[in-house]
């Protein structure tokens, strides 16, 4: 199998002003994860390098430059599954974490739960060694001038990333810090299999963004796979699940899929969805709308 | 459409000894939702009247009666939809509520998030008038003594409902402590639209049982409800949900279904599952095991 890799940063209305740095992130995830996938890496692996390199550029809404909820406090939700055995760790409403996808990679390991929250989720974290951080670390100055205005300053938005590795293996995942002025303990669709993320080697793997609550409605990433699995290609699978996203969950997003054969699919109904991917042949595109 | 109502009260490895009480206890709770839905009311409000029944039993693993974590505290699950908009509202990992059933209810009614966690729930009950209780009013001795020998003391376990109203409306809701032993800030499928819970008016509604982890594995109510979108019987949605859950999930459980006509599907791989049914001709029937 050549292994193919693709990411995205959030469905939104598009650029502002002058920026292409979203794109720039994706690209940047691309190569950290194409490089374990190159090395003979593993798919979870390299959908934990990818969604790292997200959530540590601060144009996304995910580890630093999370959004913050109700309370000026940025809470974070993140969710990884391997389709190999269906196996999946999930954080939710976890703080001063700068890569939560790190501790539902720990999560997956242990293999006993599947989702952690809160305090609960910050012990494991420190029972197992992912690393914390203070607060202040991870709020940007741009978030807190987004906060106290109330208003929402599109930038990059959830990140969230899919891999297929040489063995045939798919894995998915996906970081936010969810909702700007949620209410504190809020968990979204970035957290739950199934919903924000889902993956399936004998079918494909998905990582969905947008309005969380519209996502968890239809159980989109879940909905993908399943359609995958009967044949379906990636490009009308994702053409499919915006329309249900629209007319059921009567919501707004984006998202990103990847079949067991190496194709992608990629869609949303917002203006914009930065995402890249990069192909079996080596080459790397990124984007801000789908084709 | 004359109304159907459908309660479990757990899948796990059948009546100890003289104990027919969780047979009881599903009789309890479809006289309960059944008055609602008698007196014309909704689908909703009967699987909330239903499962405030089982959460009120002793017997059950969910509100009063529920299993400890490791802490040996107990942090409380549960989930309710709404088949009619897809409405959802759920709790994970909340203390100190007796019927946690509620708060998932005022989630659902406020119509902004659908899922929230630990403290941050545990406000949105003060804020909401949900009644709280100190934790000892959740926890019985059976249970105490349970988790000091750290083994199952098998009697009744998670509980869930679905109903079909006079309208044709569909939800369904599922309560529980979880799992013996837990990881503090763990959350189950009972917490999980589309894992424990799910209801469309158009399709059908599901509640599930058992391994949480492995149900998540699957979004086993999501499959139900898919599966019966396409014309399968409850019955047989209800069976080739089970293959599902061992094959993939590689775990134990149950699950109660409702189609849109009002037909019935009860299935489970364990070696029972308490539950129970008001069928549309007024008749109520209660068994330890599916036919």
């Amino acid at each position: 199998m050549k292994p193919v890799l693709i990411v995205h940063g959030g469905a939104g209305a598009g650029p502002t002003g002058d920026s292409d740095r979203p794109l720039e992130g994706c690209r940047a995830a691309l190569l950290a994860g194409g490089e374990v996938l190159r090395a003979g890496g593993s798919a979870i692996d390299a959908v934990v390098a990818a969604v790292e390199a997200l959530e540590d550029d601060p144009c996304f809404n995910a580890g630093r430059g999370a959004v913050l909820n109700a309370d000026g406090e940025v809470e974070l939700d993140a969710s990884l599954m391997d389709g190999e055995r269906l196996r999946a760790g999930a954080v939710g409403a976890v703080r001063r974490l700068r890569h939560p996808i790190q501790l539902a990679k720990k999560i997956l390991e242990e293999d006993r739960h599947i989702l952690l929250v809160g305090e609960g989720a910050q012990r494991f974290a420190q029972e197992t060694g992912v690393p914390q951080c203070p607060e202040t670390e991870l709020v940007t100055d741009a978030r807190r001038v987004q906060w106290t205005a109330q208003q929402s300053a599109e930038s990059g938005g959830t990140v969230g990333a899919v891999a297929l590795d040489q063995y045939g293996r798919i894995a998915a995942g996906t970081s936010t810090g969810g909702m700007l002025g949620k209410r504190p303990g809020r968990v979204g669709d970035s957290a739950l299999i199934g919903c924000g993320t889902y993956a399936d080697s004998r079918a494909g793997g998905a990582s969905a963004t947008g309005h969380g609550e519209a996502i968890i409605r239809v159980a989109l990433a879940k909905f993908a796979i399943d359609q995958m699995a009967v044949g379906r290609s990636p490009v009308d699978t994702a053409r499919l699940a915006m329309s249900l996203l629209s007319e059921r969950g009567r919501g707004q997003g984006g998202v990103i899929l990847l079949d067991c054969s190496g194709r992608i699919g990629v869609a949303h109904n917002t203006p914009s969805m930065a995402h890249g991917w990069l192909a079996s042949d080596g080459e790397l595109v990124t984007a801000w709308a789908s084709a």
